[in-house]
C-alpha cells in the first residue's frame, strides 16, 4: 500500500496545514471534499468544481455499486474517466450509505447484505468486496476501509462491541488492499461518545498502518458541541504525521472548530444539497435566496467570493430562479457554496501559513455561533 | 418605430442568408432563437447560448408578467440585465400561452383576461399592454403583437373572425408603440390553413408597416406536411426585403424545409425541453439517451457538433446521468442541442451562401423523414 507523503508545512496551535501528495496530483490541507455521488457533483460541472479551489472530490461506493454498477465504471475506464474528473479522488466504503438508505439490512461477523433503495434488489458488502470497489473497479486514489455504523445515540456496550467489528474489518480490509504503488487506504476510528472507546479505537486503527486515519460516526446528530467534544477526545491518541479526515461534516463553522482540533481533510454534501434549495452560505452566514426579501436586490449574491456565480448574477435573479423552479438556481448556488467552501479552506490555510488562525476562527466561529447544530433529541 | 436593417447577402431558390442589423447586433439569418422563457434558457449558463451561436433569445412575456412581473424586472434594469443576456432579444406578445397554459380565460374585442396557472390570480393584456410590457418594461429588441391564437382545427368563419381581430389588433400595437429609435415591432399573420385568410392576412399585416413578419398559428399540432404547405401558401404575399419569422418551429426538418421556403427566423422550445428528457438531436436523428443500449457505449455524444456537451461526456455517461436524474444530463443535452441547432443553422447560411443549400436540403430531408411531426388528429 502507497503511503501517501503528508508535507505539513505551518501550524499554529493544533491547526496545521500542508500538502498530501498524490500520484494524481497535490490536495492542499486542510482540504474540504466535494461530494461527487453517483460520478457527479449535483448540478456542476467538473471544471467548476475545479476552478473553485477543490483538490479532491469524494464518491460514493454505494451509490455507484447500484448505478451504473462498479464493473461497469471499470468496463468503462474507471470512475475518473467516467466522470470526467482527473485530479485525486477518494471513495467511502459504502458503509454510511448502508446504514443511512438501504432498505432491509443485515449485519453479520463477515459484511452486510442489504436491498438497494432503487429497485429491492439484493446486494452485499464485505470488507473486501468494498475494496474490491474502490481500488479495483472504479479505481480511487484513496480507498476508505467497510466500517460498521453505530447508531446515535447508542449504549456503551452497543458501541464497544461496533468498534471491535470495526477494528477487525479494517484488518480484513488491509489484507484485501494489498500492495499498490499508487493508492491508499485509510482507516476509521469509531466509539460514538464515549472517551474509553475513542481511545482503543484511536490505538486500534493507529496501530494497523493505514495511510490516513478517519473519525467516523459524527455529523449524525451528535450536534456541533458533541462533535467537537469527540474529536478532542480522539486527537490525543493520533499520531502527527499522518492525515485526518472527519467523515461528513460539515457546515462552515464545524470546519473552522475541526481544523482548529487538528483535522485535515472533510467532505460533506452541504454546499450543493443547500444550493439546491436555496440556501447561499457566505462569510456573514446563510442566506435564503426564497426570502422575499431578495425579490428587488439587485446586489449580487457574494461579491467577495472570485467565481461567477457568486459575482454576476443579482440577488433578485437567484430569487426568482428558485421561485420559478428553474435549473439555474440550483445549479448557480450549488456553484457559489461549492466556491464558497473552497474559499474558507484558502483563508484557513493562508492564516495557519501567517499564524493568524486563532483571530480568524474567533472572528468567524463568534459570526456563525448561530449556525451551530443542535443534538437531534434538542432540535 | 425602428426598421432594423436587413441585408440578404446570398440566394439559393427561396432560401436565403444575411443579417438582421439591431443596435445589440447582429442576428445572422436563417436564425434559430433559443428560448428564455423565465428569464433563463432552461439549464443553460447565457455564455453557453451565446458559444453555441446564438445571436438572440426569446424571452416569455406571459411567463415575465406573472412572475417576477414585468414592472419588478423593470425596476430591476431590464430584461437584458436582469437575465444576462447583453444580445438582441425577442419577445412574444403573451398570447399564445394566454390560449395554452392559462385557466378562465375571456376574450373580448379589446383583449384578453386571464387567470396565472400559478396562482390563478387574474390578468388581462391588451394589444397596447402587451406592447407597454415588452417594450417599455422587459426592454425587447423586437416585440410582437398581440393577436389572437385560433384552435386548429378551426372552420373558415372561426378563422375569418379571428384574423380580422389581429389585423385590428397590429393597429393598436403599432398606434402603441410609436416611435422608437432602437426597438423594433413584427406584425402576424393568421388565417389557420385557408389559402384565402393567410393571403388577405398577410397582405393586411405588410400593408401595416411593421419591422418584420410572422407566421402565426403554426407548430400547434397541424403536421409537418400541413406546415410546409401554409408556408407556400403564404410567403407569395409577403415583401422580399422584411424578415419572416416562423413562430414556435420546431424540428431540424421543419427548420430546413421552411429556410428552403424562404423563413428567416425561428424559436422552438425543443432543444432544451427534449434535452430534459435524454433526446439528442444530431445530424443522424435523434437519440434517446435513456435507451438501455448507450449504457457501455464510450463514444462521445456527438463528436462533429463543437460543444463540449457534445464532445466531452461519453454517452454511457450520459445515460447515466439520465437514469440517475442527476442534473447534469439536462443540463448537458440541453447545450449539446442547443449548440446543434445552431450548428445546423450555420450549415444552412453557409449552404446558401455558397450555392449548395439544395444538396444539403436533399440530404437532411430524406435522413430525417422519419422526425416529420404527423397531424395532431393522426398521432
Ligand atoms: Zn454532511
Ligand atoms: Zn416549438
Amino acid at each position: 500500500m502507497a503511503t501517501f507523503p503528508f508535507e505539513i508545512s505551518a501550524r499554529e496551535g493544533k491547526a496545521r496545514t500542508g500538502r498530501l501528495k498524490t500520484p494524481r496530483g497535490d490536495i492542499r490541507t486542510p482540504a474540504f471534499m466535494p461530494v461527487g455521488t453517483a460520478g457527479t457533483v449535483k448540478a456542476l460541472y467538473m471544471d467548476q468544481v475545479q476552478g473553485a479551489g477543490a483538490d479532491i472530490i469524494l464518491g460514493n461506493t454505494y451509490h455507484l455499486m447500484l448505478r451504473p454498477g462498479a464493473e461497469r465504471v471499470q468496463r468503462l475506464g474507471g470512475l475518473h474517466k467516467f466522470s470526467g474528473w482527473s485530479g485525486p479522488m477518494l471513495t467511502d466504503s459504502g458503509g454510511f450509505q448502508v446504514w443511512s438508505l438501504a432498505q432491509l439490512r443485515k449485519m453479520d461477523a463477515d459484511g452486510v447484505t442489504f436491498q438497494s433503495h432503487i429497485d429491492g434488489s439484493t446486494h452485499r458488502l464485505t470488507p473486501a468486496r468494498s475494496i474490491e470497489i474502490q481500488a479495483d473497479l472504479l479505481g480511487a486514489d484513496i480507498s476508505m476501509q467497510l466500517d460498521e455504523c453505530t447508531n446515535f445515540p447508542c449504549t456503551h456496550e452497543e458501541a464497544e462491541r461496533s468498534l471491535a467489528l470495526s477494528l477487525k474489518w479494517g484488518e480484513r480490509s488491509l489484507d484485501a488492499f494489498g500492495a499498490r504503488d499508487a493508492q491508499t487506504l485509510f482507516g476509521i476510528i469509531q466509539g460514538s461518545n464515549f472517551p474509553d472507546l475513542r481511545e482503543r479505537s484511536a490505538k486500534g486503527v493507529t496501530a494497523q498502518g493505514f495511510g490516513g486515519i478517519a473519525l467516523g460516526g459524527l455529523a449524525v446528530g451528535e450536534g456541533h458541541d458533541q462533535m467537537c467534544a469527540t474529536i478532542d477526545m480522539t486527537m490525543p491518541h493520533l499520531p502527527d504525521h499522518m492525515p485526518r479526515y472527519v467523515m461528513g461534516v460539515g457546515k462552515p463553522i464545524d470546519l473552522v472548530e475541526s481544523v482548529a482540533r487538528g483535522i485535515d481533510m472533510f467532505d460533506c454534501v452541504l454546499p450543493t444539497r443547500s444550493g439546491r434549495h436555496g440556501q447561499a452560505w457566505t462569510w456573514d452566514g446563510p442566506l435564503n435566496l426564497n426570502n422575499a426579501k431578495f425579490a428587488e436586490d439587485t446586489s449580487p449574491l457574494d461579491p467577495v467570493i472570485n467565481c461567477p456565480a457568486s459575482q454576476v448574477y443579482s440577488r433578485a435573479y437567484l430569487h426568482h430562479l428558485f421561485k420559478a423552479g428553474e435549473y439555474l438556481g440550483p445549479m448557480l448556488l450549488s456553484w457559489h457554496n461549492t466556491a464558497f467552501f473552497q474559499a474558507l479552506m484558502a483563508e484557513m490555510r493562508a492564516a495557519i501559513a501567517e499564524g493568524r488562525f486563532e483571530a480568524l476562527r474567533a472572528t468567524l466561529s463568534a459570526g456563525w455561533e448561530n449556525t451551530k447544530s443542535k443534538p437531534k433529541a434538542e432540535s
